[in-house]
């Protein structure tokens, strides 16, 4: 008998901050196997992630920490020019916190996947890439490391030895390189329903996407990240499970190597 | 053969900001059995962190968190009508954060000491101690909770079952009921250097204060705080180490219980 | 031939915060006649200040400042233990930003309403209400303030000299006394739109409202504040001015001294 | 009769942050000119900007704007890549509040000065000085713009038809085509304080530098930076006024145009 496909769908959560609302969390979390929750730097605040990370926990799904620049007023997509070691401390910090109130509550942290403008410069970054890696390895070497599909942030989370989670998008294009195309190309996303979900099965089931080019190309995906913001996230994320559902393809977070 | 006296000295520190400095953590951590070190809200940043667990790990101190109301500019002085939900988020935050840098380091967090407004209005608020103690009591229970000696801080960590530190101060005067005079009052605080050491030396050795009314009166002391700011800080822990050894008293940070 | 009723309508934008958007700012302006704008302590930013001003600028409204407690997380609400000193500091440069950008249109500020927890204290303390009646009068003594009306910022605004408004509320209710009935109890809010608008217009026919009671007590109310966040805001707003309009009422911002 | 020799030296103040304290703003005061006035985001705070602004206004000294990055931790010193429209909000908010306090004491501002990477990023980004430039234009046209000696935050300040004042710098060397060597060179800064004190007498008499290849090259200085903090500001501002004033050189503000 085969092993039936299985894939990791992932969301960012928590990011509302005080009265400040975004996203429907709590819907968002029936259609993902994992989150990402904000650490309060760049949104979230301790209320808001402990709320967070209580509904995630009664959902079932995989909990990581989503650390960002120290920029709520920029929503961390502001890059900023913070030294690899401040880079350390900050990531540190906020995946700490957020550990704490998932252990406060019985669980435990599974991965953690850089926001934003850090997690775009972590992909080519290589000091940056190996700080976020390094403070994930010294907190927790059993953390999963979530980054950008083939990227400098999985690299370096490899050579210290962590498990990581190569990243895909489902609302994203790729180039002939099996890249995603810059978001200043005018084609950079998909905004079809259908060819997202295309999308998704040929990553699933071949590992591979259509180019802009019209070429297939390979790439590797562990994750597929969907956006929980936005008027139609929730239906999206609905729409997405039934077809996945439907072709026998189980949606489910990555187990941590070693367990089972 | 008996046993000889033993006593915390405590220090809060930690406490700058970006290129914002206080305090001369290094020195003082010479003299002092444990810290408190501020976690990112009303001082402290992630880097600041970071440096001073690591010195306080390489000086052997005991290490706690200091959180405190999300308030830099007021240095945590200025009370907040939080209520005790928010109280508690804010505090797991911020413990769990430092908790993160001292396990990163191989360490492991001892106790927590709320910090300025924060550790008064937790010394008569049964609902803000309460949550205080709760949150240190669901992210590990055998955290030492620091308070003001004879608190209902001291109370509600005693409720839940935590180990507790009553805390004494070297500077300031006590009533004859055994509680510290109000910081409103001209007599509240010993500015004489000679009368402070004097004071240290009874509560280690009598557990008994003199009163400001002249009387002794008995107080519960299993921590005395001194202040790491300030020109004569070092100078003055200094003096007091020297008066404690010289009088055969062993400064050593409190035991967790069942350890040894 | 009479003068006509005429009644200031004002309403609180310019509350969203980076990409964290609350209430329909540019309806809202449609159907009041003055504004009140956030200045980016518990609510608002640069880039929603100008923006903001800009449209009232368009809609043709008076300009007010919204100063309120620095602590966006809290949007305000939480009361801070700030001495009345640092009160007249941040009401200052908070009122101080937003006339810049409103000169900067070419515009002209009109007035001054604290924000929330320190509109509350404002109202009965008289330290903070000298403090902020202060900063207005040394920033510039044409600014009307609005305040409670009745309250103790109000009166501390006329000792100063300062040229003050009645605040009164379409959906709150009033005791024997004609004051605010404490939102702790049960009956404080309207929650019917008809009685809402019946008590507008009595206020603004007879200056009177229906206490709790159900006697008739006398108000003396310059300027009406609605809400501009919620579902259904823009609607109610809308009815209003529909209402007022059919009864031969103005709404109209509260001229300057001196004006005309 | 000769007209004496003039320049302005100038300094940045008002940094210190809440219990934080840097500089000894009062007594720099003595020997400079113009003072430079940190606006809340990358330092100061309201109260400070206060008092900083009330003891300017004794010591008679020119008051500017120091307007920089929001990022209190990294002191304003870490690039944020922000849009031109934002960098023209937070530039217009943060000079807004310190004109209001000049005013407020019966005083006016009279220059803006950008702080550290974003003083860095305006001297070669043209659409950042362009948005500076025009946050200054609009909100008073006679305000002078401080910039860096031929940057371009000068050109775009001409442009617009602001008065301009080129920055040049006591202890930075300069390079054969009158540029500032880079920080990043090891001969960046002159470290003594004799080959400081030459620079400024060459500068102000000759306007011209010996550059590091050991050529003499013009450059045009309206106004000479001295730093404010670390232990020997002072004995070096007392000294370089002494030595200029030995040499019958007046240290004096720069008078807006049409003024005398």
């Amino acid at each position: 008998m085969e092993k039936p496909f299985t894939i990791d769908i992932n969301c960012d959560l928590g990011e509302s901050f005080g009265i400040y609302k975004i996203g429907n969390d709590e819907e968002m979390m029936k259609y993902v196997s994992s989150v990402n929750i904000a650490c309060g730097f760049h949104a979230g605040d301790p209320s808001t992630m402990r709320k967070t990370v209580s509904l995630a926990l009664q959902a079932g799904v995989a909990i990581g920490a989503h650390p960002g620049f120290p920029d709520l007023q920029g929503f961390g997509r502001r890059e900023m020019n913070i030294s690899p070691a401040e880079i350390y401390d900050i990531t540190l910090y906020q995946i700490s916190a957020l550990k704490g109130f998932i252990e406060a509550e019985g669980g435990s942290l599974h991965h953690v996947k850089p926001h934003g403008a850090l997690y775009n410069l972590a992909a080519t970054n290589g000091e940056v890439a190996e700080a976020i890696a390094r403070a994930i390895f010294h907190l927790d070497k059993q953390l999963i490391l979530y980054g950008l599909a083939g990227s400098r942030l999985i690299s370096e989370g490899k050579k210290l030895g962590l498990q990581i989670a190569n990243e895909g998008f489902v609302d994203r294009t790729y180039n002939v390189k099996g890249q995603l195309t810059p978001r200043t190309n005018p084609n950079a996303t998909i905004t079809s329903e259908e060819l997202a979900l295309k999308q998704v099965m040929k990553i699933v089931k071949e590992q591979k996407v259509v180019a802009t080019t019209g070429e297939e190309v390979s790439v590797e995906v562990d994750t597929i990240c969907i956006h929980g913001d936005g008027e139609k996230a929730v239906q999206f994320a609905k729409m997405l499970q039934r077809q996945l559902t439907n072709n026998q393809i189980l949606i489910d977070s990555i187990k941590k190597d070693g367990s089972n």
